[in-house]
């Protein structure tokens, strides 16, 4: 794999809606992964669990679990997880309040196309 | 499509891949069609043709046809799509930079699951 491509690829990783919901989720320290999974509005559990595993992987989230009864298990970002966090949190702010200007772009071009 | 829906949808616009290379490649100005190919390595002509197609349609990206002989065609940002620039930006270079780290947490991590 060329470095082009591994940025691609990172890209691909980064980029993608669930990544950035859950970096965005965590935003501000440890959460439960119930409690992860309510506030990410639509988010399955397996597509949790696998953005979680796949964050673990990269070395963006860790897992930290609690001896407890019953057993605690939290998420937290990491200093690189942290680092993604200014370009993820610009993407969701970016995408909710520029969200009805680009529908409005959509018929617009659609229409255009109609005639 | 609740608003929570139509901004994941957005989020999956605007992470993907290709729409951050080609935003990230019309960063300095307008640019014909084949300098884009050029310029975003790896990218198929059926892909570049698709994702200015889709910038167009939310108005993140204006075509420009010049009637000359040969005819010029170039492509260039909207100020809706230089509002996405900074997230653009900073995304790309998250991932140029922290690359090698991430390729080589993936191989720790995968390791540690082997033993």
């Amino acid at each position: 794999m060329t470095k082009g491509e591994g940025i691609r690829h990172m890209l691909d990783r980064a980029g993608d809606k669930w990544t950035l919901l859950v970096i965005g989720a965590l935003e501000h320290g440890p959460v439960r992964y119930t409690e992860l999974q309510r506030s990410i509005e639509g988010i399955s559990q397996r597509m949790l669990t696998h953005t979680l595993r796949q964050l673990q992987r990269d070395g963006l989230v860790v897992r930290d679990a609690y001896a407890e009864v019953p057993p605690r298990v939290e998420y937290a970002l990491t200093d690189l997880g942290t680092s993604l966090l200014d370009a993820v949190t610009v993407l969701i702010d970016w995408a909710g309040s520029h969200h009805d200007e680009i529908c409005a772009n959509r018929v617009g071009y659609d229409a255009a196309r109609e005639e």
